[in-house]
């Protein structure tokens, strides 16, 4: 039995997209679907009011950050994530194997998990399959996901990493590192058998498994293979958005998705902006979480269909308008002009990213509805017209990190 | 005519306490009242939907630092100050008196007014009493303050300053003092004088005086001779909270507040802690505004009728209870535990500091309210029943200041 039902109630007649509903027992949520991310138990500034008023059903939390603070077992002994944040609606939890893998002081990493130094208190932490698992179990979300060995992104060509979120990006040659992703393959499928069988909570959380394998197309192949052969209620495609450009995300995630079983959630991690969430849908892709919206609107850059707004600029300071004409968002019919929250911001004041985030979020909900819309009616070609910043090129999109 | 009508609905029988009624052309409040403080056109961090959660009916902002950011001029042009924040209840202003003189970097002040140094630019700016009221008349609030000579407290007796407000607090002797609020007494009649004489928007706006004079009794009654002798919508007693204590702050307006025209509303500046308020509520004040509720909100200290909560303490950590059971605020309804508090604050989430708030103006409008209605049914000994924390011995009060 399972703690999550999957339905697809339409598929696209073009593309591998696929319209359906999850649903757990904390509600159900329509797919595809984007989860705004809050690492901490709180979507930074957003009371859980104003969450719902963005139209989302489900929301990510770092079991990672909330391991080291407050710690898990305090959060079970106060009734769970769901009572303690106040949110009443599906939750999902990411292991905490990226975050272990990617910013953490790591001491040693071998086939028992990673050992680092807490970035709260300094202390010593060990982070295996079984203590992932136990850490999510303890924490309670409707969805948990498998701890598998994430390595860091590493910079083959010695370029820079643009996107900032890599704590360390060791220019390696590219053997080495093709060694390196096989270890943690084979780590990762004998991690996901032992995650399932530490698993204490089935009847009432979904562990979902994690197919790595880098950029190497191969590699994926072995890693759908492996890790789908294990009977899950979701799989998940990791390892995306770790600074390899939306290009190779796009073409990885065409490759990875239609392998994956037809019947069962598919979930991209850390993935994207609007044309790259497109591509993954058509792709055959379910969810999503990314940090952009959040992220970005606290530091002013607000999201519209057809451009981006960086708020602090002076060409607003006396623009009267709202950030997005027929936005139904709380900011939008708040009516709160450009130039208040260009003020906000200049004024370092906390409303500017609270009412920023509120209408970014909204924004990617806004998509996400359009984009259901269109795998029910078979209307790509609308969507795309309502939407020209699907045409638009963009920097890089950034993965799921601490700077929530 | 005026903008504005007071109407007294009920009076204490035993002591000079008046319940009533003032309303603007943006809607009414009832008075005793308090207002939260939103310095720079923002009550830090919540939405204008959240403020009158906390039934707040009337709200401060500071024409000071609204005057060097985002500019009168700007805020007139987009509609004025209402429309610029989006609230759209009534709305005071202090003239920036206070903060010219307690909190800038002054060149010089003779009288003509304060030159001092812009905090955001550097910029040298001058504020009298005729651009004092063009910066209120162009923010458009409903009730606007006269610009005083407002000389920073000073420490008299070489004591340190416990509020840690004020700026400069240089130690002077008793007659050097006593000249310089003379000098501040007839300067401010003057300046009142031309403040009546360049507000352009009587129609719409009301002007209040302000009584000065320190802690001397005697100027005190001067000024309050002098300031009603001209004819306003209101008068204010300002010059308190400014560093020197509770009890002298209580004597201050006991014996300044009756001697104020019975018919006008009466304001009393940066004041205060409940017992303060109930103590000043008693001596006939109509009007409060204090940061308290907000900066120490932001500080994770609580206000409860019975006591403090220090959120950050460990007593806290896994307590499951809101900050105050029985509690109608948005916070304690919506059943965000003590501990989840505590784990904001620890995790610098804003969203602990916008909860805190939120408890705290409507935990200081409970007691408004409760406060009214005592005056109404004359019934103070069942409001000190209900409040227990009217019998504490408090830190002395903080004066209104940038740090909102």
């Amino acid at each position: 039995m399972s703690a999550l039902k999957f339905e697809i109630l339409a598929k696209c007649s073009r593309t591998n997209a696929r319209a359906g509903m999850i649903s757990t027992i904390h509600g159900s949520f329509d797919t595809p679907a984007f989860m705004p991310v809050g690492t901490r138990g709180s979507i930074r500034g957003l009371t859980p009011e104003q969450i719902k008023s963005t139209r989302s059903q489900i929301i990510l939390a770092n079991a990672y950050h909330l391991m080291l603070r407050p710690g898990p077992e305090l959060v079970a002994e106060l009734g769970g994530l769901h009572k303690f944040m106040g949110w009443d609606g599906p939750i999902l939890t990411d292991s905490g194997g990226y975050q272990a893998f990617s910013m953490a002081d790591i001491n040693s990493v071998d086939d028992e998990g990673v050992t680092f130094r807490s970035i709260v208190d300094g202390s010593t932490v060990h982070l295996g399959p079984e203590r992932a698992i136990e850490v999510q179990n303890l924490l309670g979300p409707d969805i948990i996901m498998a701890f598998d060995d994430c390595p860091p992104a590493v910079d083959i060509d010695g370029q820079d990493d643009e996107s900032g979120n890599i704590k360390t990006r060791p220019v390696v040659n590219p053997a080495d590192y093709a060694k390196r992703l096989q270890v943690a393959h084979d780590r990762t499928i004998k991690w996901l058998a032992r995650c399932k069988d530490a698993h204490k909570r089935v009847e009432d959380q979904s562990l979902f498994g994690i197919i790595q394998g880098g950029t190497d197309f191969s590699l994926r192949e072995k890693a759908v293979e492996a890790v789908c052969n294990i009977d899950l209620p979701g799989y998940a495609v990791g390892g995306v958005a770790v600074g390899e450009g939306p290009e190779l995300i796009r073409k990885i995630v065409e490759h990875t998705a239609p392998l994956m079983p037809w019947a069962k959630p598919r979930y991209l991690m850390g993935v994207g902006y609007e044309k790259d969430i497109i591509a993954a849908v058509q792709a055959g892709v379910d969810m999503f979480d990314c940090v952009l919206p959040t992220r970005n609107g606290r530091n002013a850059l607000a999201f519209c269909k057809s451009e981006r707004l960086h708020l602090r600029n002076s060409q607003y300071k006396a623009d009267p308008t709202v950030i997005e004409k027929g936005c139904s968002c709380l900011c939008c019919c708040g009516g709160f002009s450009r130039a208040y929250l260009r003020h906000l911001f200049a004024s370092k004041e906390m409303l500017g990213p609270i009412l920023v985030s509120i209408h970014n979020i909204h924004h990617f909900q806004s998509l996400l509805l359009d984009i259901r819309k269109a795998i029910r009616e078979d209307s790509w070609p609308s969507l795309e017209r309502d939407w020209p910043v699907l045409e638009a090129t963009e920097a890089r999109p950034v993965s799921t990190d601490t700077l929530t």
